[in-house]
């Protein structure tokens, strides 16, 4: 393998791990040395990758949303049919997804109070909102007011999100599938003005 | 004052100072020493209403959703041509609401791992559930399919507020508004059954 390529699946190695300590133990798990424990690696060859904690927090937030990016694509040929619904694959529906949200509930809090990560969860929010946007635009026929259509359709997500995560006894996949697909529906309706 | 008076008064100011210190300093800056301090009581006085940081943390996190409650409780005299568009109050569309995001956003990490914070989460969710499906039968001229209508309400005014609140310059009050009124105009259609 070349050293670069090398260099960057450590360092998507290191960043998973992390992230697999925030989803099942919260941020204050996820030290370097529990990382490096976790990875076999040293602290030195997690230092190496990342300059800090922060930098490696930063990582894992970043892995897990790229991955939620990447999954969303390759579902892509299962819901032609109806592309709109292709957004519960956003959704804590797997454990998968469910650990993604578990991560990104960890990172709120911090979030509030670190501007970097602020703005790095905006960016991602704004991803979210164009895949929306682009779902809506090949299932609605009226292609009027998509903009605000997509943001009723990311709110609808965040919320069963939300809560699927905190009730998951009332929340199986197949209840935040069904809340989705109501969602979807009544979003083919006209707006008002 | 008679001395229970006294005593529940002085318990809800000790909840609603580590409810203001969680808001905007996150859950490690309330501890018993500092809510004391700012409340110009000693640690006794506060460990006198509150067995441990535990306790106390539980309830400002009650204070702050009861406030919500009769926030939205005192607002009914102005929402009675559109019952619906009152849920509305329970955005973070002021400081007091937006402080009470804040709150409930700290708290989510620690209900991922202490069962007795998520049962009261749980709780307080089931109430908002019932608010907003009593808002929806007074709004919606077909009575069919609440249940379903109230979740949907209920994702959406979650799923505005977590997105106001890591954005609120892209959120201010006004838009908060137009969303669920866009999101209440479309809960008046037919779901899919």
């Amino acid at each position: 393998m070349p050293a670069n390529v090398d260099h960057d699946a450590k360092r998507a190695e290191i960043a998973r791990i992390s992230a697999d300590l925030i989803s099942e133990h919260g941020l204050q798990a996820a030290t370097i040395r529990k990382v490096a424990a976790c990875a076999g690696f040293s602290t030195t060859v997690v230092t190496h990758y990342f300059a800090n904690k922060r930098a490696m927090l930063l990582a894992a937030y970043r892995y897990v949303a790229e991955r939620s990016q990447e999954r969303f694509d390759a579902m892509a040929a299962d819901y032609i049919s109806d592309p709109l619904l292709r957004l519960e694959t956003l959704l804590p529906i797997d454990e998968e997804g469910r650990n993604a949200w578990r991560l990104y509930f960890q990172f709120w809090p911090m979030a509030d109070h670190d501007e970097e990560l602020a703005s790095e969860q905006r960016w991602w929010s704004e991803n979210a909102l164009s895949l929306a946007r682009q779902m809506l635009e090949s299932a609605c026929p009226d292609k009027g007011d998509l903009d605000r259509k997509a943001i009723l359709a990311l709110s609808a997500l965040h919320g069963i999100a939300m809560q699927a995560l905190f009730d998951p006894q009332n929340w199986p996949a197949h209840k935040q599938r069904e809340i989705w697909r109501a969602q979807a529906h009544i979003l083919r309706a006209r707006l008002p003005s």
